[in-house]
């Protein structure tokens, strides 16, 4: 049993434009970290905050990441082993990046790694969903999923919760640009009708399809043509001041794609390969700063490992 | 230039359960017959129906297999090439097996065959929906693409146009029944609904995706668990008497999945290997008897080549 671990777990970008609820992938940076140390005393404990502006609770049955631990030891037997916990969050609040999602993996990673690795990956899942309850009132697994799998990932049902790890071409690129404003994920929730017509449903469903099949193909062209979301971005893209501009300058700069990152204000670009991912960083940056917006900028690859455990 | 050419072009299943609109594919059998002659007078005309129980028009501008070839014509500068057209119809009406698009198709390919093949079979795709327009009242690419192509067939947009040929595993064979009753298309499709609750949506292009990774990953388990249909099956099944007992029997027999093929009344089931294939299709013919309906079985490999041209 280790009695120290530190974990990095990736930021990811949720729906993917035509992929509501159901598509996500990580990339490379941003990212939380976790560490984790045994303690003599029982109980979970967080100990230290760091890069949250004081807003996320010190109280272990409300921080998602104690949470998911908790969870965690009680099914693995062990409900009263003393854990202390660090959390920097190394990514801005409601950006649409998965924020709580990389918290939440990055620790149940940690624990699972302090007792020695008794749970596969794939069965952290449920502990770290238990998080993104509290988080966001549901359990999604659309941030969850990539962060602890990394790559590109198909949450294909909920009920029962069948996930799909998709290979991606090895050029592929995002570059996501944080405009610094902040909208909840309940609220961005909320706007969406509950009823949709038909004819845009058939349309979403295949550029859903043409998505995957663009991944799988390694076709880069039907990537971008698949990448239109005529159902939510036409609604959540009014919070997001200057997104029809931000969007029209990383299209001309050549990204692929782009549309809105999770429930936004991020607004994530795939691109083919490091140079145009950058460059469209930059037009999106400076449409932004032509409407007066402040923003953080990431360009990476698909990141295929997710979390690190860091010694 | 030839004289005179003879095209089989085969029966399709267009929707595929979740691919409402966007997926089709086409099997070995049945499949329609064009013989086609030059002949000295100027003008389209067609000098023998057979297999339609006198119920197709001999008028070339009512004919859908006649106006696609005559659009043909007109685009290649020939519009007043004399041409004699024989159709043997080989599979039943309104059968959801796409009988119209196996004609038409047959049909382009046997003139373009004639004039040494000007076009390719990807520009042949145009004049083959003229033909779809007439039978169905729009202009739908479902079924005249697979037809045309061959495989597995996404139609990833209508406007513009954007066909992708998906590969599909060696093994996976489709066990169709068809039941001896009719279902006109424009009856099928006027009963479904214009609106529809967005979380079934998500359900729905969960499923398409998950449909597509599997055919490309060649996961028959998880083609299997993709085709599910959601928004029309529950609607349009209600016009096919003893359909759930049908569907119950074919998985109960070893199919991947099983939903209606088209607008039905055919039954279409994915199944790996030949075996099964036909276990399945015994299974379902059991299953319309007990219910008092003739049936017709079709059981064949997911057809790769599309139409055949014999001398």
């Amino acid at each position: 049993m280790n009695m120290s671990v530190k974990v990095f777990a990736p930021a990811t970008v949720a729906n993917v434009a035509c992929g509501f609820d159901i598509l996500g992938f990580a990339v490379e940076k941003p990212g939380d970290e976790v560490v984790m140390k045994r303690k003599d005393t029982p109980g979970v404990e967080i100990v230290e905050i760091t890069g949250d502006e004081g807003r996320l609770p010190f109280d272990p049955a409300k921080n998602t990441v104690s949470i998911s631990v908790l969870k965690y030891l009680e099914h693995i037997g062990k409900p009263d082993l003393g854990i202390e916990i660090s959390l920097h969050k190394k990514m801005p609040f409601g950006s649409g990046l998965g924020s709580s999602a990389a918290s939440t993996v990055a620790g149940v990673v940690a624990v699972n790694e302090l007792l020695g690795n008794p749970l596969t990956r794939e069965e952290l899942l449920p502990f770290a969903m238990e998080g993104e309850r509290i988080a966001c009132g549901a359990a999604h697994a659309d941030n969850v999923a990539p962060a602890l799998y990394g790559g590109f990932v198909l949450i294909r049902s909920y009920e029962p919760l069948d996930v799909i790890r998709l290979n991606t071409p090895d050029d592929l690129y995002c570059a996501i640009i944080h405009p610094n404003i902040e909208v909840p994920t309940k609220d961005a929730r909320e706007i969406l009708r509950k009823e949709i017509p038909m004819k845009n449903a058939i349309v979403q469903w295949g550029n859903v399809a043409g998505l995957v099949a663009g991944l799988l193909q390694e076709d880069y062209e039907l990537i971008g043509r698949s990448i239109h979301d005529v159902i939510v971005e036409p609604i959540r893209s009014i919070l997001i001041p200057g997104y029809q501009q931000v969007k029209d300058a990383a299209l001309s700069a050549g990204a692929l794609g782009t549309s809105i990152s999770g429930s936004g204000p991020s607004i994530f670009s795939l691109c083919k390969g490091e140079d145009i991912a950058k460059q469209v960083g930059v037009a999106k940056q400076h449409a932004f700063a032509a409407v007066g917006v402040e923003t953080s900028l990431y360009v990476s690859k698909i990141n295929q490992q997710g979390p690190v455990v860091m010694r």
